[in-house]
């Protein structure tokens, strides 16, 4: 790790350029120097990794409105408390409430022998007994949209689209439209099941990746189920021989209802203006195979252990420092949807937003969407993360993440901090997604930078540009 | 690769040594020479490849006595034909009926959540419902031997012993006598049920790895089951916090009779000496949660294709090269032990054996149990396979490999070639047996050893040393 001496240099550089002015939002040296030692402290300090290793054993797999629902939040609450943040409460999320309760599949013909998969988000069940049909597959998503409904109709479609490894996690971008657009697609034509090779890189293991389907109506919702990158192998191996192949889906799930549970929040009260806030958060919901530590167990563990890290500063931080522990994240934003709804009218009011959401890899890359008065602070908090592996890229924009999209969407000003996303869908939406799967030394890296930035954006002389209707069409993807 | 022209030069200095004499068994000049033919046709070669992947495909998971067991040899029986072998025939093999129909386990309190975990061959089925009892866990098996029996009486015994990636496999000595001997002494001091962290080197994959107990009497069988690593770490996690913990297993398992399947065997039936035998082979079942692809439909695909290409040579060798594929190897060598009680009597017709069962990656290191006049035939078998990686190491015994080491326990003459077991116990007995872990160029290299040191065999000038009773108490460890 570099530690270079280098902002008085820039700032100076920066003012030489003519780009201050009074209207200019600017972070105070002070406030720059204690988030410089934020940062370093972060780096020595395991309170992230106590956090989520809390979490994932105590708790456990906590899909929404599921048995640890409850648990989950009644956790989340206990633990802002013990880690002395100034304000903890709930906001009610409601849901159609999705079950999964048992997934066996298998090949009936020729070649019978089961298959390992496990049902997608709002997967209708199959009937009792299981549902066997041919399976027609497709080379895409754009072949299967494509295709004359009659080759579809009664059969089990399947698309075998293979993800890569790659840093910035790029390839999801197909893999998770062909498990969201796929089923419905295939619904519309008369399919009677879906499968997809997982969207998930893990090239040789058995443990398929769930994830939500895009059916927006429960009744015409069919079977869809993700295999495991092995057993879709073995399907197209035996698809090759060129004979029919029948598979059987016996899927007892569905939506069995509404559901009621809640973002869970804790808040570290602002000394000046208590009533701006620096938003940061993670999804405190998991899918159910894991245990949920890289999703998003991690996220909820760098925020609340980077507020914390400010709650320990001899005095409070100008603004207050929110974290959020989302509800159902994974089954559609609700969390962030409900959040954004709720909280729509006070957008101006949000200092700066992001959440953390896609594993404990390091941050190694910062973007932002803020008013043209802002670059400056935000070059500003860039020349802090600098010395620990963060670039900023001034040219993309900044989303938010998942839920917290929702309110960028209405307005807020919002990072981007890039995890280092190479093997996080080796593990995502499966049972691999375990607590083993943190390297705490990373984890400490992403608490350095959010206590670093939410404490220079609470201090900061100004706003980030946060108004209603703010950075629409600013292109962010998150 | 290296091709060295070393032998006709070693076989110099093995004649100046005065090592040679009228009663030491040699291996002709055109066998030596058809036999590097052997070795570099089957580098070029795919039958091995495609015949595991044949297997694996069409068959896929086969547990001794399961829905796939007469499937299995009925293929085994049609692969052997067409690959042109003289005689096809099967053996019958009779043992006790285990069955897995269904298994769940799950932390009860403090923290409740499911453990991902598989029984063991012979563990006996929970009650309807499960069975709920306190963990105590034992750092050893020592520990646990030595336990008083208040202690473990109505408990689930656990241990963690934790399995290291070795070459040559040898944490499996302790791996699979924690899995074997463990139930057993639980049993016996009154435990409710047993479990272990699975006898396996993949660190963070929840595939948890069967395989069988050493429960001698059915009716003293208790539950046994392995947890995969990660659900291990979270047991012990729990377990840390001091508090008692109620683990609930669910096991829906047991022996319902007798089954007899049976050992397939192919012959390439020998020229001058038909009923003196190479025989050579591996095992036909594999455990349930994977298709067997490395344990051990790469040691069947190894010796029928090794076979295959000695058959395609212009005419058919000197003795007869036998394949064998075992039945029943997982739970306790019941093929193996059948095979060697009814060719007891025959054992000094076999010229040399040894089986292929650990994978598929590359032959490393030969040695062998054979009288000390052929060892220069074995030096002259080691010429030939040195230059594709196989070091002869003249000190240790060989033992004939799993099933065929009771053949070599009534005096068979025997080799050991060990294979690459790196990453062998990542997948050994778990979902992750299947064929994309087979290299086929690791796999080529085995059946040229095979090819090349069965053919030289069958063509030497003399024995290896069979008789009945040899080589009792040579240390051979398979
Ligand atoms: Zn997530
Ligand atoms: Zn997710
Ligand atoms: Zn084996
Ligand atoms: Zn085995």
């Amino acid at each position: 790790m570099r530690r270079l001496p280098l902002a008085p240099l820039a700032a100076a550089l920066l003012l030489a350029a003519g780009a201050a002015s009074a209207a200019d939002t600017t972070i105070p040296a002070a406030a720059v120097k204690t988030a410089e030692q934020l940062r370093d402290r972060a780096l020595q300090d395991d309170t992230g990794y106590r956090i989520v290793a809390s979490l994932t054993t105590e708790v456990g797999p906590r899909i929404a409105g599921g048995p640890a629902d409850q648990r989950a939040r009644d956790w989340a609450v206990a633990k802002f408390k013990e880690l002395g943040f100034d304000k903890v409460y709930t906001e009610p999320v409601t849901y159609p409430l999705w079950q999964r309760r048992g997934e066996h599949g298998a090949i009936v013909a020729p070649f019978p022998q089961p298959l390992v998969l496990t049902a997608l988000g709002y997967s209708a069940g199959t009937p009792r007994g299981g549902l066997a049909a041919e399976v027609v597959k497709f080379d895409s998503l754009d072949a299967l949209k494509a295709a004359d409904p009659a080759r579809v109709k009664g059969k089990i479609v399947y698309i075998g689209y293979r993800m890569q490894r790659k840093k910035d996690g790029a390839d999801y971008g197909m893999g998770s439209a062909v498990r969201t657009m796929g089923p419905p697609i295939a619904a519309s034509k008369g399919a009677a099941g879906y499968l997809l090779r997982s969207a998930g890189t893990d090239p040789d293991s058995r443990t398929p990746h769930t994830g939500v389907t895009g059916f927006r109506d429960p009744a015409k919702a069919i079977p869809a189920a993700a295999l495991s990158n092995p057993d879709a192998d073995q399907l197209e191996r035996v698809l090759a021989y060129g004979k029919p192949v029948t598979v059987k889906l016996d899927l007892d799930c569905g939506i069995v209802g509404q559901y009621t549970g809640a973002n869970v929040i804790g808040e570290v009260t602002g000394r000046r203006h208590p009533d701006q806030v620096v938003a940061i958060g993670g999804h405190l919901d998991s899918w159910d195979p894991g245990t949920g530590a890289i999703d998003d167990g991690a996220g909820v563990a760098i925020a609340m252990a980077a507020a914390k890290l400010i709650r320990d500063l001899p005095q409070r931080p100008d603004r207050t420092i929110r974290v959020i522990a989302f509800a159902n994240e994974e089954m559609g934003l609700w969390g962030g949807r409900a959040y954004a709804e709720k909280h729509a009218g006070e957008v101006a009011k949000f200092q700066l937003g992001t959440e953390s959401d896609f594993g404990a890899g390091p941050v190694w890359r910062m973007s932002a969407s803020v008013k043209p008065e802002a670059r400056g602070a935000i070059a500003q908090i860039a020349r802090v993360l600098e010395p620990i592996g963060v670039a900023y890229d001034a040219r993309r924009p900044g989303g938010g993440g998942s839920d917290l999209s929702q309110m960028h969407a209405k307005g807020m000003a919002a990072l981007t901090l890039t995890q280092d996303g190479t093997r996080y869908f080796d593990w995502h939406h499966n049972a691999n997604d375990t607590l083993d799967k943190i390297d705490p030394k990373e984890l400490a890296q992403n608490v350095a930078v959010y206590a670093a930035f939410s404490y220079m954006a609470a201090q900061a002389d100004g706003d980030f540009g946060s108004a209603p209707g703010a950075f629409a069409g600013d292109g962010a993807e998150d």
